[in-house]
C-alpha cells in the first residue's frame, strides 16, 4: 500500500494533506511526496524581502520540506520544475510517469482542478492527472511496470468556493492531529497559517461529526481534512 | 445495522437497489423498504389495459412487492399514499418520521432529486430527505427515539443523464447478483426490463472494475449498482 | 400535427412564442394555447392604476388574448386558475391532462423552469411538465386516449440569464414575422415591448444566421425565437 | 433607507446577518427582522430535553430573539408560522406582502435557496422571494404602496458547500463586530456557536482582505460576513 | 454535403460515430475521417504485450482503420501526430485548417470536451474546435476557400458521466446498424467491445424511442448513437 | 485610481467596455488598454478581401484603435502578439507583468473565460488572469513594485449564453453614452455593429433599471454594460 502526493509547492502537502499522509504512515503504508517546485517565487515573499537569492531560497524551502516530510514519515522527491509559473514539459511528465511506476500508488492526492489565486495549483493538478493516465499504458516508455487505476483525491484549496471545490470526502485525522501540528510548526515563516489550519481542521471535523452517521458516530471535537474525488468511489459496502 | 429504502413504487427497489438490499441482508443487517405507493396508475399500464380495477391492481402490485422483498431478505412497509401523482401530506410525513425512528437506519437509499419522466420519483426523494431531518429533532412529536444523521444514497434513475444523475459510488454486487436476478424475475410483467437491468449491472460493473484501483482490483465481469451521495462521505481511510 | 402552448399569462404566448405558433398554423397544423390565468394581478398594472375592477380586467385581458390567438391562427383555452400567485391544484392538473389528451400534441411549448422575476412562470412550467407525464398513463382517469411523448421546448424568459435559460434551439420565424408583429400590436397597452421583442427577434435571428451552417445558410436579417429543450432531440439526420 | 431580514428562526439573523443589521443601524437606517417561526421544534433540542412545553419554548425563544434584535438596533416581527416543517400558506404570504409594503426595504436578506440539513431554510427563502414579487404588483391586494425591486442577499448557511452557497459578496463588519459578538452572547444556550461564528468572521475577513483590491485595502484582521446575490448588482462604479 | 469526423484514435470513429458516418454515406454525402494518431501507445496494449515495435503497431492500426473506414464508405486521413500524449502543434493545426477548407463540411463530429480517462480525447476536441474557427477566417493562410459555420456534435465517451457528457441528440441508426456492426468486427483485437457497443446502441435506441414523440414514433428496438451539440441548433421546424 | 483593460483585439474594448473606460476617464482616473493583437487575421475579413497586406492591415487596425482610445480618454499599449491564434508566450506574459506593475490598476477588465466562437478571447482571459497573479509576487522579476489584488470584471461576449456568461454586474453608462457611441463610430468598417451595440446598451440598461432597487432607482432609458466578476465583491455596504 502506498500513497502518492503530488503538489506544486512544499507548503501544500503540509497544510492540506498532512493528516492523510500521517495516517498512511501510521498504518504502515509508504507515503511519497512529489513536490514539483520549491515555491521559490510565488510563496516565498518574506525570503525575497529579506534579500535572499534564488538558490538560497530554494535550499531553505527544500530543507523545510524535508523536515516536514520526515515528521510525517514520508519520502520527498523534489522536481525543481519552476514556479510562478510552473510549466508542463515533456521531461517533467516523463519524470512523473516514472515516479508513478516506481511507487505503484494505491491512492493519489493532488490539487483541485482550478485555482484563480494560484494557477500553478491548476497546472499541478493537470500534470498529475495526465501523467497518471500515461503511466497506465504499456506503450508509453520508461522503467518499471505500468500502474493500475488508483483513486485520486483533490485536497482543499485556500479559498475553496472560488476554486469550485465542494468536499465530498471528510477524512477523520484526529488520531494523527499532533503529527500534523508538528509538521505545520516546521514552516516557521508562516505562523499565521498554523492558527488558520488548526481552525480549519476543527471546522471540517465538526462537519465530519454532523455527517458521520450513527455507525461511525464521530464526536464534535474531531479533526478532519476535506477532499474531492476525481473518479467515482468503488466499494463493497455503502457507508 | 439497518438499511432503509424509500421508494415511490414497488419496481424501483428491485431494478435500482436490489443489490444493496441483498448485500445488507447477507451481512446480517436489517433491510426495511418503505414503498410509498403501489405504482397503481403510472407503472401498471398493462394491468389497466387488461381491464383490472384499481383495488385489484393495488393488490397484485403489493403481492409482487412482497415476494420480491422476501427474496431479498427485506421487510416491506406499504404506505398507499397515491400514485400519479404521489402527494406529500402531513400524515405521510409523520408516518415516515415514525418509520425512521423505528428502524434507526445506518444507511438510507432513495430516488434522485429530479426525474422529468416521472415526477413521483422527485417527490419521493423530497419526502425522504425532509422526513429524515424531522426525525432527528426531539421537538418533533412521535414514538421512538430521534435518529442520527445516516448517509443517503440516490439510486440510478432509468434515464440518468436527463435526471442530473452522476454516479459517485459504484457498489460491487457480484456476490448477491443471483439474488437480484431472482427478485427481478418476480416482476413477471416487465420481462423486457430483466435484460435491461442485467446489462446495466454489467456495464456499471465494468466501470467499477476500471475505477477500482490496485487495492480492490475488481475483475471485468463485476456486477455493480450506481449511486449518488447527498452528503459528503465521512471516513477514516481514503480508498 | 398539433402544437400545444401552455402559458401563465396571455402576453407570454405573443412575445415569446408567436413565431412558432404562426409557423405551425402556416404549415396547416393545429395550434392550441392553454392560458392558465389572465395575468389579471401581476401583469395588468396599468389597468389597476386606471381603477378597473378584477372582472373587468380579466375580461379585457381575455379579449386581447383571443384577438392575438386569432391573428396567429390558434385556438385559445382559458383556465382562470388565478394569478400572483398561480397555484397548482388537482382540478387544474386534471383540466390539463384532459387538454393534452384532446389535443394529442406533437410538440409542446411552455415557460422555462425558473424565473426569479415571476414565480408564476416557474409554476406554469412545473404544471405543464407534470400533467404531460400524467396524461401518458392509462391508469390516470379522464376522457380521451393517452398521449405519447411529445418534445417540450421552453420559450425565452424576459431576463434569460437570471432564469438559467441557455438557448439550444434557434427557430427561424422570418416567414411569419409579419404575423407575429401583428399579434404584438394587439397588446396595445404594452407598446414599449413591441420594440423590445422586435429587436430580440433580430438579435436571435443574427445568432441563428451565425450558427446556421453552410447547409441552411440563413441570411443576417433572419428573425428568430430562442428555445431550450427539456428532453434530448431524436432525429434521423444530424444537422 | 431600510433593511428587511427574513429568517426561518431566531438564531439565523444573529449568526449569519447580525453584522449587516448592525451596520445598517449604525448608518441610521431602519432594520426590520421578520422571523417566521421560533425554531421551537428544530432548533430547541436542549429545551425539549429539559422538559419544557411548546408554549414555554416559544416564549423563551421569542424573548431571546427580542433581546438580540434590540442589541442590534432592529425591530423584530414574529410570525409563529410553524417549524419543522415551516409551511407556506396564503395567510403567511399575505403577511409578508404587507410587511414588504410597510417597510419598503432598500435591501433584503434571507436564507440561501437550498439547505439539505434544514429544509425550513429553503422554504423561508422561497417565501421571501415570492412575497417580494407579489408586493411589487398593484393588482395584489393589501395595505400600503407597492414596492420597487430591492436587491436580495442570501446569508451564509452552516454548511455552505452542501447548500450550493458560493459567496459573491464579502461584507466588512469590523466596525460593528463588538455589537455582533454581544448579540451572539444573548443566545446563551448555544455557547459552542460563539466560537464557531467568531472564527468564521475572521476567516471571511481574511478572504475579504485578500480580495479587497488596492483601493479598499482591508487589513488581515478584518471581520466579514459572506453573502450571495439573487439578482445582478447594479452600479455606477466598478469596484 | 459532407461530414468531417475528427478523432484522436482509429477506434473512436468506429465505436462512437460509425452510425452517423454510414448514414451520411447512405444518403450520398461525402464522409471524411481525420484520425490524429494511430492510438499506437495508449490503445494498443495487446500489441505491445505481443512485442511488436512502434512502426509495426502503427502500420497495423492504420490498416485496421482503413478497412473500417472502407466498410463505412468513408475516406480516411491519418495525421500521425503522436499519441499518449497527443500534442497540439502549429503544423497539426494548419493541416486541419487545410482539411476543413478542402472538405467544406456541412457537419462536424469530434470528441467531448473532457475525458479524465484519456486526455488525448480532450486535446482532439480542442484542436478540432480551434482549427474550425481558424478555417473560417480569410486572414488565416492556406489553400482553399474559407468555410462557413458547420454544426459540431460530440460523440459519446466511454464513461459519459465522468466526462460531463449529457446527450442532447439521439440519432436513429437502425437503417445502417449492420454496417456499424461490420465495421466493429474489423477491430478484431477488441472483441469485448463488440458486445459493449451493441448493447449501448440498443440502450440509446430505447431512449430514442421513449423520447421520440408521436410524430417520429420510433419502435423500442431502435438502434441509436448519442451526441452532444457544441452550438445551438438552428431550425425552421420545432420537432 | 487606474483601470487596466486587457483585450485580444482592438474592437473588443470599444464594443464591450467603452462605457467603463469613459466613466473612469470622466472621474479623473487613468485608463490603460493593453491590446494583445491587432485582430489582423480573425477580425479583418473585409480588409483581406480588399487585398491589403498583413502590415497594412495591422497599421490600419492600430490607427483605428488609437483613435478610439483617444476618444475614450485612454492610453493604448499594443503587443502585436499574433492573432488567430493568439499564443501565450513567456515574453508576452512578462510584458503584461510589467504593465500591471507600471499601471498598478485598481480595477481590471478582460474577456470571459470561454468563447467557442473565438478562442483568442479565452486565451486573452487566461493570460490576463495569470499575469495578474504573477505580478503580485516579489519573487517574480521585472521593474516596478508588486501589485495588490485588483478586482477583475469580464465584459460581455458577442454570444453570451454560449460562453457561459451570466452577468452579475450591470454598469450604468448613461452619463458617457455619447462618448461610447463616438468611439464605436471610429470603427467605420463595422457599421452593422453600431446598431447592435446601441440596442444592447438599451437592453442591459432596461435590465439595470428593473434590478436597480428603490435606492438607485434608474430610469427605463438607462444605458448599461454587463460584466461578470471573477472574484467576490468586497464591500462595506450592501446595495
Amino acid at each position: 500500500m502506498s500513497l502518492l502526493v503530488l503538489t506544486a509547492h512544499p507548503g501544500d502537502f503540509v497544510w492540506r494533506a498532512a493528516g492523510a499522509i500521517a495516517l498512511a504512515a501510521a498504518r504502515g503504508e509508504r507515503p511519497v511526496i512529489g513536490c514539483l517546485s520549491f515555491g521559490e517565487r510565488g510563496e516565498s515573499a518574506s525570503l525575497w524581502r529579506q534579500g535572499l537569492k534564488l538558490d538560497e531560497i530554494k535550499a531553505q524551502r527544500r530543507a523545510e520540506a524535508e523536515r516536514a516530510a520526515s515528521v510525517l514519515g514520508a519520502e520527498l522527491r523534489c522536481y525543481d520544475a519552476g514556479d510562478y509559473p510552473l510549466t508542463e514539459t515533456p521531461a517533467l511528465t516523463q519524470s512523473l510517469i516514472d515516479l508513478y511506476r516506481e511507487v505503484q500508488p494505491t491512492v493519489v492526492l493532488t490539487h483541485a482542478a482550478a485555482d484563480p489565486y494560484n494557477h500553478d495549483h491548476a497546472t499541478a493538478h493537470a500534470i498529475a492527472l495526465r501523467s497518471r493516465v500515461l503511466a497506465q499504458a504499456p506503450g508509453v516508455e520508461g522503467p518499471g511496470e505500468v500502474i493500475g487505476a488508483p483513486p485520486v483525491f483533490c485536497f482543499e484549496p485556500h479559498q475553496p468556493e472560488q476554486c469550485g471545490f465542494v468536499p465530498d470526502v471528510l477524512l477523520d485525522i484526529t488520531e494523527v492531529w499532533n503529527r500534523k501540528r508538528e509538521a505545520m510548526q516546521v514552516l516557521a515563516a508562516q505562523k499565521h497559517l498554523w492558527t488558520y489550519y488548526t481552525e480549519l481542521s476543527a471546522r471540517r471535523g465538526l462537519q465530519a461529526a454532523r455527517n458521520s452517521g450513527p455507525n461511525l458516530g464521530l464526536p464534535n471535537d474531531t479533526r478532519a481534512e476535506a477532499y474531492q474525488r476525481v473518479f467515482p468511489q468503488v466499494t463493497q459496502v455503502l457507508s
